[in-house]
């Protein structure tokens, strides 16, 4: 196969996690036989500094036309204090999204089992934990109208969801929760928002279609309580874009895996694949940071194309790097650090 | 002193955890001369039934000319799955906050250290953890436009937040704040929502006002992260209502003592007191439920009028029930499991 891959390193450490994701790519795809083509683009702060903008219509081009975009991070700690700067890394992504029509955002949550201890949960709470959060990424209060009265003194924002929004990201939900466990949880706030009683609603509607799928509504709230409690009751969760943002978030740090989650972005044909973590400009430039959130996320791309055996291998060397402690200073504990390009160059050598 | 206390005691265990509270609070009243006069109102789903609404204007009434309200919990099965039903229990909730207005939630979340092995949490995670989140009650996107367009085939819900509104609820974050550690964290999503920038730039505007506070600010994505990462660094948060809503109750699961935490709505002179578990239909009539939330919340009031003295009574005989075993079934591991109204009863008696 031949795929054509658009490269956003973006900011901080995303251009060294990045190399090592190509790498191990690279490594993959000589080995089964396939030829990537890889396109690098700016964006970020890295492409603010360059011309003016966080996601420059050329980079869209490049994304618009490849097979897949593998993607680093953006954020840079001088935008940070400032919320209301008018060009910010933030906004590429938030245009990004939706140019690209990535209306899905796939966040897997699970335990490796020499990390569990690394969690902040108990090891009974948090083991057998293996969830999809299936985050809406092109609608909400993200995408609504928004805007300040009364000489700047009373602001809005507008959550918008029309039922072709819901369906096309329910689809999905239903679709992966009967490869999965058949079980779909519907998170909204229906007791008080509009949008969520539309929300239930047109899942409910939907039910029909998928009758061996068990779905169920929560509530934003309880959810929030539960994934700490018992998070492996959940397997796939739909929901909408805001509370998306702060579930998946939570979800992410209850494995103590957060350096190592992987996360796609889906649209109709559009992909893309990243690292869950931020750009973390502390460690930028030094060859510390994990590169295996990226890698991870590099096996979700190929998963996607049906090149499951080479997601597999993927998957496997990292175990592997893990059991034999080829890790990075984060998950050394007692070993050798190894630097992030000494662990891409190990996983790639040994796929 | 005279209190007059407006005693709304709802649906499923509200009842039976109101009484032991009232229990206590007389005992108190008694030991330290006061006079308390309760005054009973209907409300939740138990209001729909006697007379079709859940917060009765014959229901405020009572609560607008008392010095305080008591208030169980609300909800009820039969209304769950039907989030669209005409009138629901939760309107009466909305309703009540709003008329009444209680534009500031107070939510502690503490631990107890005979019970901090029932956190869902390492042990090192949670020790320490001492936070109060004060959630804005009547404003954003619970209160303002919301509705239907396109046939129905699109919804959408305004997220409106004044300066004004703004103010009044960060100068209690900030004296709260004064009282305690100095140090305020605003929480909000100011990368993407205009309702959050104004917000940003409300609290810090005031903090010229509070030269001693040190105020940080936070997305609410990271802060659910952190909230379970590492509980002890916060303080006092400040946030809108939805952020709120979804951070308290990830909050109260990460202390092990969720059934134990007390709760107060405040306006500019009204005054609720609520436990922060819900209405457990499944345990309602059995004498079985755990009481100590309600009278914590209590102990609450009594300190909103500076009874110190009173609300420390109240939490030393607490502390003392849980230190012998005079506890319910939630939380008699081994040994005996008390009723409700038994330990409603040696409380009483022991303060
Ligand atoms: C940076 C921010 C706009 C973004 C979001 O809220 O979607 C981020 O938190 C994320 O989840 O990718
Ligand atoms: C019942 C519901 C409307 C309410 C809210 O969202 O405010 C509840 O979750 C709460 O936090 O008191």
């Amino acid at each position: 196969m031949k795929l054509n891959i658009a490269l956003l390193a973006g900011d901080g450490i995303g251009p060294e996690v990045i190399d090592q994701a190509v790498k191990v790519s690279n490594a993959v795809a000589k080995k089964f036989n396939h030829e990537i083509n890889w396109t690098p683009a700016l964006t970020g702060a890295a492409a603010i500094d360059a011309v003016g903008e966080p996601y420059p219509d050329e980079t869209h081009q490049v994304c618009a036309s490849a097979d897949a975009v593998l993607f680093g991070a953006i954020g840079h700690p001088r935008f940070d204090n400032d919320p209301s700067a008018k060009v910010r890394p933030e906004q590429g992504l938030l245009k990004m999204r939706q140019k690209l029509g990535l209306f899905a955002n796939v966040r897997p949550t699970f335990t490796f089992p020499s990390l569990i201890d690394k969690s902040p949960l108990k090891r009974e709470r948090i083991e057998g934990t293996d969830l999809i959060i299936l985050r809406e990424l092109t609608g909400g209060v993200y995408f609504g109208e928004r805007g300040r009265k009364d000489d700047g003194n009373t602001a809005f924002d507008t959550m918008t969801y029309t039922r072709a929004e819901i369906q096309r990201l329910a689809k999905k939900g239903f679709e992966m929760a009967m490869g999965r466990s058949k079980r779909l949880c519907c998170v909204d706030k229906a007791n008080v928002l509009e949008s969520s009683r539309l929300w239930r609603e047109t899942v409910q509607a939907m039910e029909k279609d998928y009758p061996e799928v068990e779905v169920s509504y929560e509530f934003v709230d309880a959810v929030a309580m539960r994934l700490v409690q018992w998070p492996s009751d959940y397997d796939v969760i739909i929901t909408e874009n805001l509370f998306g943002d702060i579930l998946t978030d939570e979800a992410s740090v209850i494995s103590g895996s957060m350096g190592l989650m992987p996360s796609a972005s889906v649209g109709e044909t559009a992909k893309l694949y990243e690292p869950i973590h931020g750009s973390y400009p502390q460690a930028a430039g030094k060859d510390i940071a994990n590169p295996l959130a990226t890698i991870l996320s590099a096996a979700m791309l190929f998963e996607d194309f049906n090149l499951n055996d080479e997601a597999e291998a993927i998957r496997a060397i990292v175990n592997k790097s893990l059991a034999e402690g080829i890790v990075t200073e984060d998950l050394a504990e007692n070993g050798k650090a190894y630097k992030t390009s000494e662990v891409g160059d190990w996983l790639a050598a040994n796929i």
